[in-house]
């Protein structure tokens, strides 16, 4: 068991939809805020682990599982707990509840850490996550492999100024800004995220267009990115309809 | 002088550029989380605005002086005053300060009410207004009038689903958004923005595309948003070179 680190949220008007609903690139940007302070409380923020080491916490993958989300002006608490690692990936679940304590979301995050300077992949170090209290586990637990889509329809967008972060390449949130938008506004306004599986393979750089595919099985989508003849990232998400107001 | 609100906000990785520098939008939107934070203790969340009176607090123009842009993991405090109103405007400052006292940002905006079936501007209410302390004035302070750009330089850009606030509408951070892309990476990421003068006279609807239009004058630029052959928004920014790092 890690230590849990929880605090409570009010949810803003700038970041709903039009629903009323939580935009989920926003809840899943603001967990990492909040893990980021319990990184901090432990002293390990993120700029120590640059400092020290010269890495950078990179994710690669998400499971989303939402049974509800929630809503402006709610408020709710968001637990975060570093649960495992093994020599390359550390585990962490981020759980949000609503006022009532009912789970309203789920949220596994794999992360790894990444060299700064080479932007290679490095093993996990025991002096970086000995304070959260998280199991070594030496099985390496890896999320669902995605195949390649086909015959996908596509959809180019241009990169944006502010969709890039301090690591200079695209944040992690807009990718699934790219996947949702093809779906169009009719389809997202009836309709909510009930499972994401996300994954992370490739930087998106400033400046260019990316291509934001999709293949449609019913209530289930299958996502890619692609750039410069690459896949960035993959995902799969299942929709439920949203209930009549 | 109306009643001072104040917070302190560490400036999290989600929130800057790749100069480690907030993303103006993004402070701006936090700003208005702020302000909505005193209005809910004084009694006029925007909930209650709604439900009690029909409106929706809209945003009409900033006016921004910026003597530094806070960085990544600084802490600022942000004060808010609601400093006067007239039959149509409330006038709104924040002012941002470093940990030093040193003040960072100082914003003006001018807020409307507006019907939310109807869409058009209401009177401001007494009855609204009265908690915050602010001076009724009887002259209209107008923002500085912006004329349409010649000979702009256009860019196209699709309104994604996640661009769509609550309202149903653009959020107003996004036309800053496409106003700053238009200006491109290598000046954005050599330059900082001094002074906004940024004015909204028209939503932009979800689903279909806007253009960004920009005029350059050495260091000044002027900007504005057409859709459907009208005018969304202007803005003058005048820029100062980052210091080298």
């Amino acid at each position: 068991m890690g230590h849990i680190y929880k605090e409570d949220f009010l949810i803003p008007f700038d970041m709903v939809d039009v629903n009323h609903n939580i935009k989920l690139p926003k809840l899943l940007s603001y967990c990492l805020f909040v893990s980021g302070k319990q990184s901090h409380l432990l002293g390990r923020s993120d700029e120590y682990v640059l400092e020290q080491f010269g890495l950078v916490w990179i994710i690669t993958d998400y499971e989303v599982t939402i049974h509800r989300l929630p809503q402006f002006t709610e408020t709710i608490t968001i637990e975060t707990e570093a649960i495992s690692y093994n020599k390359f990936f550390c585990y962490r679940v981020f759980r949000v509840y609503d006022a009532a304590g009912e789970l309203l979301l789920d949220i596994l995050t794999y992360f790894a850490l990444m060299d700064a300077n080479t932007r290679k992949v490095s093993p996990v170090l025991p002096e970086i996550v000995d304070v959260y209290g998280s199991a070594f586990v030496k099985k390496i637990q890896r999320a669902p492999k995605m195949l390649p889509l086909e015959n996908a329809e596509q959809t180019t967008y241009h990169v944006r100024y502010f969709d890039i972060d301090m690591n200079g390449h695209v944040n992690n949130s807009i990718y699934l800004d790219w996947m949702y938008d093809v779906l169009g506004y009719e389809f997202l306004s009836q309709h909510r995220p009930a499972k994401l599986q996300l994954k992370y393979s490739r930087e998106v750089s400033p400046g260019g267009d990316i291509s934001s595919n999709v293949v449609k099985d019913g209530l289930t989508t299958y996502h890619d990115i692609t750039s410069e003849g690459q896949i960035n990232a993959q995902a799969v998400i299942e929709w439920l309809p949203l209930e009549e107001k």
